[in-house]
């Protein structure tokens, strides 16, 4: 029997895979996009999601002004794009004309129209990790999606095609391959 | 120019893609665990992650209990298992002897052996939804890989072979092929 060699390792944000959200504010009444992908859903009925970013993001700006944010999901080819939103700061450039951008009924959180989902959300609660970051938990009150990425009333991955991204290397992926089904895979699992 | 058609869908749990973890505590002196999707970082310095796990699922005694978890990444050959680990609750089967388990430095997280990636975490805060589910934000105190696994100091996603998992149609997924690096490719954006 081989025994796994395994060692402590300096401690860090591993976490694989990620997704890749662009998350939409508007700031001083104009949209700004940031990507995120310290983001995660943390409630079922209602939907909620949480999105963590860093307090100096001019995003956050708007986040706190109008308690409303939109997490669009990029297809992979917008990778060019929104890996673009990441290294410029709309402290600096304009971002809003980069994007057709539309809103729902918070009227505040500026979607965009290329991203094939959109979820848009009222901020429930924020809490600050006392380091740096904002970690904003939004109620998901409202989603879009485009019609060819729906699979009967649910997106579908294949067709969605997201971005996926590997921290620390730093590193964009597709979807691969199907392995199996959740809730069902493990019913062959039988302990040796 | 042939207009995207958009529509708003029912509000949901959709983000795309999810990793797949098999979180770890100790509850009533045993380790237990349970596959998490719901997980993102929330910190980079020091890292800290962020689990979101209904308050009805046994694991959850055991964090409150040792105020410590773990976070295991299971690689795609650990598929079956980490199924099984949802489709059994701890509460009616023993799930301490389904791994080989060690622990650190705060002694009550149950890290997995067979995972190539642990984190051993510390709760620092836990936030109620008030719809039922703790989301648990803990300090990335140690971590833990195999050698194989690495390049360098960071883990590679590539030799890791992480779980990748689509909610709502419940699928587990392959990483498939590399599309660019991040903090780069965005460069060639040109807005036309």
């Amino acid at each position: 029997m081989i025994k796994t060699v395994k060692n402590k390792i300096r401690p860090g944000v591993y976490l694989y895979p990620m997704p890749v959200t662009l998350v939409g504010a508007n700031v001083k009444g104009k949209p700004n996009f940031m990507p995120i992908a310290w983001v995660s859903i943390v409630e079922h009925k209602p939907p909620m999601i949480s999105i963590s970013a860093h307090q100096s993001h001019y995003t956050n700006i708007g986040i706190n002004e109008n308690r409303s944010f939109s997490v669009n999901i990029p297809s992979v080819d917008m990778v060019e794009i929104t890996d673009y939103c990441g290294l410029k700061t709309g402290n600096e450039i304009d971002k809003s004309n980069l994007f057709e951008v539309f809103y729902g009924e918070l009227k505040t959180a500026p979607m965009i129209q290329e991203c094939p989902l959109n979820l848009e959300c009222k901020v429930i609660q924020t809490i600050d990790t006392k380091k740096g970051h904002d970690l904003f938990i939004g109620e998901i009150v409202d989603a879009y999606a485009e019609d060819k990425i729906m699979k009967g009333t649910i997106p579908d991955i294949t067709k969605l095609q997201p971005l996926i991204f590997s921290m620390n290397d730093n590193n964009y992926w597709k979807l691969g391959e199907h392995i199996g089904r959740a809730w069902s895979i493990g019913k062959d699992f039988k302990k040796k």
